[in-house]
């Protein structure tokens, strides 16, 4: 039927670059999986390798693996305790656990390394013929005007500077990757007490992109790397709830003060 | 309140031995994540340290990123498809296209690795004080009358052994890991043609236990290493739909022949 | 090509007796939508149509109808939390947080409705020449052997019987819809102290089957009405969160008194 | 502590109006659930008190019930592909693949219902003091030129004006309720020509807002319809797949013509 409720858009047909295979071997990104790949390649390298079609540099993987360690695991956030409460309720159901962690990487809390790439690519293109302190002032008064918040900057428990921030530009210059979106960041985070009127900080969240953006890596696949990264965090989280439940425990404690604000039901049933 | 619906279980204080902050480090199993880890630690070498709350020794981690590149993607499958064709009609949100897709790491196809897992450890008891051939005729025989399917064998595509099973054997020997488990997966191969009546091989399903069993990953947190390898292969195929955008044309291509088995409406109304 | 890694089972092509339609019209289960079911019918009797084929009889959707209020909603109970935690963090997709809500009806909490189904077919089934109680004491007896939970008896909070027990049993009643399995329900909550040796009453897990199944809404479907009408309290919570947030206060309170019990950092950094 | 990863905005106390219970009542909106609710309203009005605090009115529950039947199903579109995939490889958890459909409730399919109630909306603000007309064609030339797509417009299977749009239309005007916003919609539907240069005609998620926003339905509870609505759609079609199963038949088909667009491994492997 050439008439159909799913032909939406204009392609037809369904391609891909990434990946093919035949009964005796699978194709990953013009590589042999068993011949060139499994027992030669670290999964980060891989992981690199399936986003851009390219396998990382030595100092590109550094970088990576030092953001997916930096953002896999900070203890029970809202996120994890979601996902342990929803394990509790369904443990036949691994997979719907992490499933419900990974939904809250959103743009609130995980995806704002993503949001924060886009600034910095916005300061760098500003900069270009102009100086940086000039170009993060313009950028960030811009996205002040359009009533977008300023993502990656301030944290509620690192009041100064988270310190996965220090660590992970220490990295990248050990790496010997390129330093543009780390200046960038701080730049920004400079002009942000006069634009925003808070002293916010740098948190792990503009990090990622700073040290990111420095490599091969694409801005459109940031919001993967939180993601890839704490799905290894929630992994852990149910492997012990599994053993040591907590996720009832968590829902009991946050309800404890709980205030309901509705009316009480009427003394007697409505004739 | 005492008395309250989210009091389930005895535990009302939740813990863990995971993670735990203050405003100016972050410590992760007994880590100073800042110091000893970030820039330290490869992705795979901390996912072991998450889950098991021990660093991996260089054998145990060669095992596991083997593993995990073995099984991150392998084309256009079932749960890749759902997660592009989630991402196609809800753009904004890339954690619910990842999430859909790890919703289809069920018993069926990716969750098949923890019960491998599970019924080899049963022939490994079985097989105490027995030879491995009929500790393994007899579990596959139990797994069989309790009509419980034999995880792990057998492939849609791959009709003799997946080619990935191969070449894991190969890492786990390399590796010096115990072999106790690829014994054991070979064994339970050799008695399915007599007892299932189908000559199924191993498939990477089977493969992944069999090796990871040899090292110190616990059978638990077997069903998350495909999850996590899927979530790297998922941000790669979102990554490219919303550059080459397949999902649409997957939904089109998929009810091009399908067969309505309904009734036709009546002709007129109901009166 | 016949080949392929998506050839999984027999079937090839695609088969549907819900729906079709072409660019004038839809049809669902051989009614036509928009001549004879919107605007005519209300959507209980839809989703009873859609999931049976064929429009319930009034009585049928009388008890229908009763089941889906009596567990739309029950306060901020764990699935609940993890829905506005999700929404809090990821306010861009409603879609996500009600998705996260839905996972959580699982084999512990929801799911009980499908599993107590089964448990009342069961004794259905063994009652046949036989009185209810002995048939219950058989099935009860046989399932703690197995070491299944009974699934259905016992609440948190509501220690005598559930209050929605016998208010469905009431409106069952009234609609004149078979009695049998409430017969059932409570035959095996006689049972149940001297099997189990705890005196667990009916909960509306096990009440919503005893009253479904003597209609004609099939026991594979069973699941499906938590499902459902959760869905309607998730976005009742979701609506308010958006106002009146409370998914991160639920995440502070929640950890107010968590205990680290893993091992604190080493004093200085290995070599 | 007071210091907290999950201190995040400033309140600690979580706050609902919806719902309360002790052990022997649950007190929704104000109603006693036993008493007043359960048997003596249905699943329709009960979802409008959830979401609005109030019973809506015979008018407003008769539109409310005729948008949810017309947007419960339209046969295996792609969130109906994904859940059905999902289901065939994690049979085990339906609630996982129900989540998977809802989470294809996004900004370009079944979203765009809350989109079209905010560009409505707007128009509405416009109009006052000025003609319908012109107030439509300034509001759509403004999110033309913001770059927002016109939600609710255009179809790919019913070029004309979708059937469920005089429909909803039609149940509107019967039950009596407000025809501000349908008045609306027709305006942009007249503009639209002109200003996108296509000629898009109504869709059913045009209609839904213009319906629901004559009534007390909030418009920004709307998107919450069609996920409604939708999981009724998924419960019926994992009904189906459970003994009828097409989801690995349509990832078969969805592949069939598939295009590997990256490069063959290289003849000889690495050295």
């Amino acid at each position: 039927m050439s008439s159909s409720i799913n032909k939406i858009g204009k392609s037809t047909v369904p391609r891909t670059a990434i990946s093919t295979s035949d009964e005796h071997s699978i194709t990953v990104r013009g590589e042999d999986l068993c011949r060139d790949l499994i027992g030669r390649i670290s999964f980060t390298d891989y992981f690199s390798l399936l986003v851009t079609g390219k396998r990382p540099s030595q100092a590109d993987a550094m970088v990576l693996d030092a953001t997916l360690v930096a953002i896999a695991e900070h203890g029970l956030v809202p996120s994890v305790q979601a996902s342990r409460m929803t394990y509790a309720a369904a443990p036949d159901a691994l997979q719907g656990a992490v499933a419900a962690g990974i939904l809250g990487c959103g743009s609130v809390i995980l995806g704002a390394s993503e949001t924060a790439g886009r600034l910095f690519t916005e300061v760098d293109e500003a900069a270009k013929g102009k100086d940086l302190a000039a170009a993060a002032r313009e950028v960030v008064r811009r996205w002040r005007e359009a009533k977008q918040p300023i993502p990656g900057y301030g944290h509620p428990l690192h009041k100064e500077r988270d310190p996965r921030v220090a660590r992970l530009f220490e990295v990248a210059k050990q790496a010997g990757s390129s330093l543009r979106f780390v200046e960038i960041a701080e730049a920004v985070e400079k002009v942000i007490p006069e634009i925003v009127g808070k002293d916010l900080r740098l948190n792990v969240s503009a990090a990622i992109p700073a040290v990111l953006l420095g490599t091969n890596f694409p801005l459109r696949a940031l919001r993967g790397v939180p993601i890839l990264a704490r799905c290894a965090g929630l992994i852990a989280h149910l492997t012990e709830e599994a053993v040591n439940p907590s996720g009832f425990a968590l829902s009991y404690q946050a309800t404890r003060e709980l205030v309901y604000e509705g009316e009480p039901p009427a003394k007697e049933a409505a004739k």
